[in-house]
């Protein structure tokens, strides 16, 4: 893996003066387009050993080009927000929107890499982050990223030199700690562990490029020409150009059963029956939340459904349970300039819950196998691949003691025409229906379709679907509630026996 | 202050009953017309004594109207990230967006008014926090946001009483901390205290409204009431209505001297002379971020100039001295959707550099008083109250430790025209050069106006404009390089002093 960068390549100085100018306008060129003629966003990813010129690089990096449009961030320990959130929403925040340049020195490798040098983590568990890192790497080319990986390397030999050497110089003395002598004394292991993770993540969207680190204008010139070299293929690429297979097709229907069919729509409560059962799940959910372990978890509500299906009212259910300062209701609704120059998870993960706290989404992530892929606004690729990106994040979300309760609230399309026809007639109410949702009604039949292939591919046993039947509100708010409370409950007792068993 | 809220307000049960279905109603039509039809940020702070009832409210409002476009936010402990900035910086990341309407449960009040009453600061300091506070409000008033500030008042005798149902209640009795007890038995202090600030920022365009807490119904209907009239009538009132004084004139100029003809534009450099000082304070500043004092202050630059004035390779000069990790450069164009519906500081303030790091804003908030005068992008009433609100954030900045270095990069119209010429004809300079560039400069007698205007108003002993001939490139790189370093050497000399004088 390594050879090529163990063969003390050298470029003379009269070569690397000749080289430089023009290389340099060509990348203020490429970047110039990049900016304002074809936006979309690069990341690069700066690894390798200690000494082998990865500060150098990025400094390089940002002489070289227009630092106004280059966002470097060095990463290093996690701030209390951060470990309020699952690991990777500190890279999710800093992602870079299109025509920005983010360049990340220390990266989702950093950790689950260093873990195992340090024989905090097996094989199993390495293999498994590196897993993860390719699909996570997967989603943001899809999304049109830029996304290169730099390792520097220095053969043993050459990095006991080269940080003796640096210590000598008192100018650069400061730059070498005793965590770099500890990692030389892993050297071994960090070799065999890095080319292990380099080699199971470098894929034709995501490549490693190894650098030999020893002579810095060889370095200079072959991390600079690579990134020109990415740039400019990718700008000068044909706007039609897909990167991908072509979408599997979607499973016939080959007869009309389905999920939704199967509900129940006969179920119904009395109203002093509701009001009897609302009153003792509020209690109840608000219980939940003072009990001690509740600031330890968080809790996201996904609400689906049809327009008209209740799902405004089942949320003002809970959050009349709760205090107020520890919920936030987030109105999925066209995202923003800014969400729309970044992957189109990132306006959600902006918004997930520190411990302690509930964030409900009035219609969330599923927009994307729902709306989106029933009016066209993506490709079939792209609502295909979602399914997956979205178990990978809830996945994530689960892991970090986040309880994920998703809800599907069905009605009948009958039952729709009539809430539709009261909330016309209704003067607070009238806001509530619009010329669109009569137009979504005429597609009931492809979005019965999307609902389906929705619940069959994410519905999962760390985050399942709960389907309600909502043709009767009443029934439809108490399920909801008792779901939630169940789910919380089932998480605090789920700890409570982890840490009596641990 | 308080009598009127110590007279026992009550409401009857039936009374209660019978107004609320058409307070609902019309806090619904108002806030429909707040999200769709005129939106505006609205804010709310709702302060007073423990157990009178302000949780209790806040969730009223979150039952009664639609809660996915309110925000709460309970105000604890600050984490780190907000530690790093000037302590308002937490108040402007929340501040609602236009349509939004967003809950301060503990607001700017908090801290100084119980730093008072534990006697931690004196009359002096809670008067000044008043004032700024007032300053604060004006602006966000100005800025077009509703702001209403409620307190939910109780006699002690009352607050006593509430406080010991709330403990024998098994179901509150977890709300009553020994914290509540604490803040009691300073009940007259709290009570002095709190009145004093009130009457001092209860304003036309930010009022206090003082509601007793005993009774819940009375409580109740007076919160949604005062919330639905003040909702209602900026709703209703004619677009055009200026809710401020016209703005006074500016100074006549009655002779032809000003600050930027005073420069002397004949100062130059040598190539060999500037390369030699550009090594020597690249060091110098390289060495300072390595100061054991620096990772306690943060530096922000602010870089204005006519256009091809040389900005941009100032900027790099600085850059190319750091490591890439502790900077970023924030170029300034126009503002986002997001930034359009705040304040039009929160995009300023959200890039706010933690201690240890530099942000470098190539343009800045004084686009306010410059291109946004000039061109008419904003009022005049708006540009002049901007000197003010621009000073109050430099200063709060200051008071956090951060160094301010602004630097205006002043060339001729002559030195200009070269440049523009220069730059069409060189290659991967092509870019830089816009018809707008061209039109800004038939406006160069009211940029220059502007200009002067500007550093009269805004430069002040702890934020100096340094302005800066460009004419000769190389002089004005080491005049900003050198300046940089002298202000950040200052800083730390300041606080060794401090240090050691305490």
């Amino acid at each position: 893996m390594f050879e090529s960068a163990e063969l003390g390549h050298k470029v003379d100085k009269k070569t690397y003066d000749q080289q430089v100018p023009g290389l340099r306008e060509a990348l203020l060129d490429a970047q110039f387009d990049l900016i304002s003629r074809r936006p979309f966003p690069v990341i690069l990813l700066i690894g390798g050993v200690d000494g082998a010129g990865r500060s150098e690089s990025v400094n390089l990096l940002n002489a070289w080009l227009d630092p106004r449009h280059i966002e470097t961030h060095g990463m290093g320990e996690p701030s209390d927000e951060e470990r309020d959130r699952p690991p990777m929403w500190r890279f999710w925040r800093l992602l870079p929107a299109k025509g920005k340049i983010g360049v990340f020195q220390g990266s989702w490798y950093s950790l689950p890499l260093l873990a195992r040098v340090y024989g905090e983590i097996g094989n199993g568990a390495l293999e498994k982050a590196m897993t993860r890192i390719n699909r996570f790497e997967r989603m943001l080319a899809d999304e049109g990223a830029l996304i290169l990986k730099y390792w520097f390397h220095l053969s043993k030999p050459r990095q006991e030199k080269r940080l003796k050497a640096l210590e000598k110089d008192p100018r650069t003395r400061w730059r070498v700690t005793e965590r770099d002598w500890r990692h030389f004394r892993l050297y071994d292991e960090f070799f065999r562990v890095s080319s292990q993770c380099l080699r199971t993540t470098s894929t034709a969207l995501a490549p490693w490029y190894i650098i030999e680190g020893a002579d810095e204008r060889y370095r200079a010139l072959t991390f600079s020409r690579i990134l020109l070299d990415s740039l400019r293929r990718r700008l000068d690429e044909p706007e039609s150009v897909a990167h991908h297979a072509p979408a599997p097709p979607t499973p016939p229907r080959v007869d009309t059963l389905h999920v939704l069919k199967a509900l129940d729509q006969s179920q119904s409560l009395s109203k002093p029956r509701y009001q009897e059962q609302l009153e003792d799940l509020q209690g109840r959910l608000n219980l939940l939340t003072r009990h001690a372990g509740f600031k330890d978890i968080s809790v996201v509500c996904v609400f689906e459904g049809s327009d008209a299906a209740g799902k405004g009212g089942s949320i003002r259910r809970i959050t009349g349970a709760l205090d107020a300062r520890i919920y936030q209701v987030i109105p999925i609704a066209a995202p923003t300039d800014e969400e729309k120059a970044h992957p189109y998870l990132w306006r959600f993960w902006r918004h997930l819950p520190r411990r302690g706290r509930f964030t409900l989404f009035d219609r969330s992530w599923y927009g994307r196998v729902l709306v989106e892929r029933v009016e066209g606004y993506c490709s079939e690729y792209d609502w295909m691949r979602a399914y997956n990106e979205i178990n990978e994040f809830e996945t994530q979300l689960v892991e970090h003691d986040m309880v994920v309760v998703k809800f599907w609230l069905a009605i009948t399309a009958d039952e729709q025409l009539k809430r539709f026809k009261a909330r016309e007639s209704t003067g607070f109410k009238r806001f509530k229906i619009t010329d669109e949702d009569w137009r979504n009604r005429e597609k009931w039949a492809e979005y019965e379709q999307a609902v389906c292939d929705m619940v069959d591919r994410t519905s999962t046993e760390i985050a399942p679907w709960t389907l309600v039947p909502a043709n009767d509100k009443y029934h439809a708010r108490i399920q909801v509630l008792r779901t939630l409370c169940e789910r919380i409950e089932a998480k605090l007792n789920g700890r409570k026996n982890k840490t009596k068993g641990g």
